[in-house]
């Protein structure tokens, strides 16, 4: 088994971003966290908006997330992503956050399938599995 | 014909809405209004969640906004918001925010319908015609 | 030792805090846990507003939240909050979302006390120390 | 007197931008435009964030933007901005949102300028006036 596969984004912090601390307001994180996890599909061979239309949500059960030192507006992050956990009906992703080479957050994030027709939790879909698995670094 | 009928939306500013210049981000008003809209709807009669469930939305086509003084983290405002005007396929809302007697914006929203299934423009839905020309004052 | 103080956050979902799966997105429960502590705050006798004019800024430093349903558009939520632990530089405060009688999120953020002059991490603020501690119900 | 200087910013639909509707929100264009007045004062030498540290906000007082069409997860955005109007108290900034041929979003933000020590309006600061004035096509 090897290393799970590893997604790059390069974030530039926007305005809007920040709060009256002057730095980069904590809910915003989840939000880059979600364009990394895009980036990450991506390289599996497919865009997230893809499993949607194949008619399955990808639903975030559970997030914890750690914040050791706080991004600035005029800043370009690093968000690294990889598949951290994957079983038949839950999934874990987990993430650093870096500016320069200073951690600045590290967080995990758990998710379910869930099947749109039916609104029920779903095993992982036919489409995502190979992939998914190569994400994950188990098919090797 | 009479006065628009005016909604009353009173709104803690939230931290989260703050941005660096120590103000309420000006995206944030939008939000706001769109809140207000949805109080000024109640009034009305019925819940927008329903016009969605009948099948339509109210999609918005353009927005103009002015601010003349900024809203604070540690405030309440008021917004006030009203149908400015109504047409067969085109509507337009009105909205002022006040902090205390200070007028911190003033904007307008226009919208069209658009029926869920077609994805194309419509006339305004059977279910909120006369609910909303009594909201703008033309049914009297 | 008595139980911590709760206070009880009415919250109408806004449309501009749904996703297109029809749901609250997942980062708006950090927004709304802000507000919550904000309205515990108040329950102490001052607005945290007052805590930054008085040199001292509430860092979140890690948040775990647990999303068993999700709110919509039209609903409206109870947010729950207390402080959960209370320590000379750390503090914890825990939520939960309810609608109705359904238990939607529940979490927990941490916290530290950064002095605004120096950038650096503090011991609780003499302001707001007996405060505090009778929000923890540690007190009597 | 030569064409104001087009800056031209790549977006990356982001998953939390979307609403119930699953378009982008309305609100969210004026955060791409903020960003994109970012990387179009980084054309003019120097970042916006610079303008802050030598004690001015850029605030704004008024927005206009019309919506032509929906963005959507999974698309790629690119948003133009100039500088539209340059005045020695007010200056105003165009923008257009397309997906690739397909015009979204038009818009025009007004701005005046803040001096942070004081609170009050001030004229062009010195660090931007040549600059900005270059972008506008007017040193020319």
């Amino acid at each position: 088994m090897s290393q799970p596969v590893r997604s790059t984004t390069e974030i530039a912090v926007r305005y809007a971003e920040t709060d009256q601390m002057g730095v980069v307001h904590h809910a915003n994180y989840l939000v880059w966290f979600e364009q990394a996890r895009t980036d990450l599909c991506l390289l599996s061979g497919f865009h997230y908006a893809e499993i949607e239309k194949a008619g399955y949500y990808l639903v975030v059960s559970r997030f914890d997330l750690r914040l050791a030192a706080s991004a600035h507006y005029g800043e370009t992050v690093t968000v690294t992503c990889w598949l951290d956990h994957l079983a038949s009906r839950r999934l874990r992703f987990a993430y650093e956050v870096h500016h320069e080479s200073k951690l600045l957050v590290s967080g995990k994030t758990e998710h379910i399938w869930v099947a749109i027709a039916t609104g029920r939790p779903s095993r992982t879909p036919a489409l995502v599995a190979q992939p998914f698995a190569r994400l994950a670094g188990s098919s090797g």
